[in-house]
């Protein structure tokens, strides 16, 4: 078996809001293949899917009962502080909600964090440890 | 900005019960950059990362309340469906519970459901339209 995932699925309440918060906050471009009821970004080899909250709890034979924090938060790493702020600021103009403003984090980079419209954490950060390739992607081996 | 995310980060009770799910349900192996209270798993360019589930809301200044259906998947694709009833049985051997058995789906594949120790959906499908490439990513443009 490969290390790696495939899809990562942020079941949502409206499509186009949520869509157009990643758009907007990340300057995404959702893939072609975005259907009827379901919308994808690709990532560089992965993929971060949008579907709908409770039709994702019957595809999974769950309970979409839930509420509260999740227990997960997808992160953007971006090249400087400056661009930590940049980004959050984008995500409270298109449909986000900071919750944390960017600061200094213990572990020596920058961080902040913004709700996407459903409540999804989504961290921006920079991390000096971790530089980011041409492609802006990371290897930490 | 870059169509990109750096981090998916996995709020756990228990660090190395989750690692272990992870290693043994998927054949992944640590980081050696994991530290004293983070585990990560190098996934080709970005990071599956575990941290306690409360200190990720105390990191994202948000409450740590929450219960039930968290709102999202993380997929693994394999290359047959019979890939995904093994990788589903070896799920259940390391700590998972199998929540859907592998079947058809819908959209033409086959995929099955287990939740990790602390309930995190991890999905594992066949999708014969998104063909894998030599590294196991996928490219939908």
């Amino acid at each position: 078996m490969e290390q790696r995932l495939t899809v990562v699925t942020l079941g949502v309440a409206d499509l186009e809001r949520s869509a157009r918060f990643y758009e907007g906050a990340l300057g995404w471009r959702r893939s072609p293949q975005s259907q009827e009821g379901v919308i994808f970004f690709s990532l560089g080899g992965w993929v971060l899917s949008l579907f709908g909250r409770k039709d994702l709890a019957a595809d999974a034979h769950v309970s979409a009962d839930g509420s509260g924090f999740s227990g997960i938060a997808l992160a953007h790493n971006v090249g400087s502080p400056a661009e930590v702020d940049a980004v959050l600021a984008q995500a409270s103009q298109h449909g986000g909600r900071v919750v944390k403003a960017g600061e200094q984090a213990l572990w020596g980079g920058d961080s902040g964090y913004s709700v996407d419209p459903d409540g999804h954490l989504l961290e921006v950060a920079h991390n000096p440890f971790w530089p980011l390739d041409e492609r802006g992607q990371v290897d930490i081996g």
